[in-house]
C-alpha cells in the first residue's frame, strides 16, 4: 500500500486546511502539487484520470478518487488517519464539528471567496476593477458571516466548537486568510476574530505558516504583521 | 426518552430533504413547522431557544440541538435512525455521498436558490422585477451545475451516486424543484436529469409529492404535468 496522493495547491483556501490537517496528523502522504495559475487542473488528462471535477483539492488512495475536502477528511477519519482531537469519532461531539463544516459553505466560504476573487484576483486576470458599490457590497455580504463567527461561535468558546482546535477551526483560519490578499484586514472590527486567529495559528505551527507562505507573500505581510 | 422536535418549511430545500429522508426512514418526529413567511424564524425566542442561526431546518433531540442539515442527517444515521440505503454505513460507500453532498453547497444549491430567490421571492417582497441581464446570468451560472448534474454526476449511473437512491439524490431533487417556482423547467435541456427526477420520486412516493405541495401549488403545476 503506497501512501495517498494528495492533490491541491496553496493558493487555494480547502488545499491549505487540509495540508495543514495532514501535517498535524502525521500523514504521509505523496506530494502531488498542481499549479492553478498554469490552468493544470483544466486539462483533459487531469478531468480523466484525476478529477472528474477538475478542482483541487483531490486525493488518490490506492485507485479510490475522492474530491471535496470535507469528505475527504471524513474519509480519512474513517481508515484512522486523523487523530480524533482534530475531528471526534464520538458522534454528538462530531456533530458539533459537521455543523460548522456544513454551515461555512455558502456563508463564509463564498462570501470570503466572492471578495478576493472580485477584488484581487479578477483585476488581475482581466485587468478591470471592481466599482466601490460593488466592493461595498461583496464587504457587507462577508461581514455579515463575519459577524456571526464573531458573535455566535466564538461566544462562549476559544475555538469554533468548543475548548480546543479542531478541523472546523482550520478550515475557517483558512477561508478568512484569503482575504488578506485582498487588503482586507479583519482585525479591526473583529477582537475575537483576531485573538482566535491567533490561537489558531500557534496550534497548527509550523504547519499553518508553511500553508499560508504564498498568502503572506502576495499580502505583503508576514504573520507578526497581521496576528 | 421522547422523539426528536424537528424544525422546518416545506418552502425550504434541505427542510424538504430531511422531511422525506425521514419519513421514508419511519423515523418518528415531533412537528415543529415554522411559517418562514411570517418571519418566525427572526424572532428573539427562536434564537434563543432554537436555533441560534436563526435557520430551519433544525432538530432538538433530547435537549441537544442541531442545525445544518446534511449534520442532522449524519447525526441521525450514527443514531441508528437512518437506513444504510440512504446513508451507507461502510465509510468508503459514505464517502461517495459525502462527496455530492459537499460539492452540491456551492454549486447547484447556490444557484437554483438564488435563481429561485432573485426571480420569484424578491420580486414578491420588494415589487422589483429583475433585468433581462440578470436573469440570463442566474440561469448560466444555474446551468452550469446541471451540465455538471447530467455530464458527470449522471454519467453512468441511474443515481448520483450508483445504482440505487441515496440521501445525496434527495437533496439534488429537491434544490432542482426550488426553481418550478421561478418557472424554470430543468426537462428541456436535460433529458438524464429528467428521467432521473422521475425515478427520484417514484422511489421516495407518496413522501417526495407530500413535501413538494407546496411547491407544485405555487408552480401552478402537478408533479405528472413536470414529470
Amino acid at each position: 500500500m503506497r501512501p495517498i496522493r494528495y492533490y491541491y495547491d496553496l493558493m487555494s483556501q480547502p488545499s491549505r486546511a487540509l495540508f495543514i490537517i495532514f501535517r498535524l496528523s502525521g500523514l504521509q502522504f505523496e506530494d502531488c502539487a498542481v499549479a492553478l495559475r498554469n490552468g493544470e487542473h483544466l486539462t483533459d488528462e487531469f478531468k480523466q484520470k484525476i478529477n472528474r471535477f477538475q478542482r483541487v483539492p483531490c486525493i488518490e488512495d490506492n485507485g479510490y478518487k475522492l474530491a471535496e475536502s470535507v469528505a475527504i477528511l471524513r474519509y480519512l477519519s474513517a481508515k484512522g488517519k486523523i487523530p480524533e482531537q482534530l475531528y471526534p469519532k464520538y458522534f454528538v461531539e462530531q456533530a458539533r464539528v459537521d455543523e460548522f463544516l456544513e454551515w461555512q459553505h455558502i456563508t463564509l466560504r463564498i462570501t470570503c471567496a466572492l471578495y478576493f476573487r472580485q477584488i484581487w484576483l479578477e483585476p488581475l486576470l482581466t485587468g478591470k476593477t471592481p466599482s466601490q458599490q460593488k466592493i461595498e457590497t461583496l464587504r457587507q455580504h462577508m461581514e455579515g458571516n463575519l459577524d456571526i463567527i464573531e458573535q455566535v461561535w466564538l461566544a462562549k468558546s476559544e475555538f469554533l466548537t468548543g475548548s480546543h482546535l479542531t478541523a472546523a477551526d482550520i478550515f475557517a483560519a483558512c477561508e478568512i486568510e484569503q482575504t488578506r490578499m485582498a487588503d482586507y484586514d479583519v482585525r479591526i472590527k473583529y477582537p475575537k476574530v483576531r485573538a482566535w486567529l491567533k490561537r489558531v495559528r500557534q496550534s497548527c505551527n509550523p504547519h499553518y505558516d508553511v500553508a499560508h507562505k504564498f498568502v503572506y507573500k502576495i499580502s505583503g505581510t508576514g504573520p507578526q504583521a497581521k496576528l
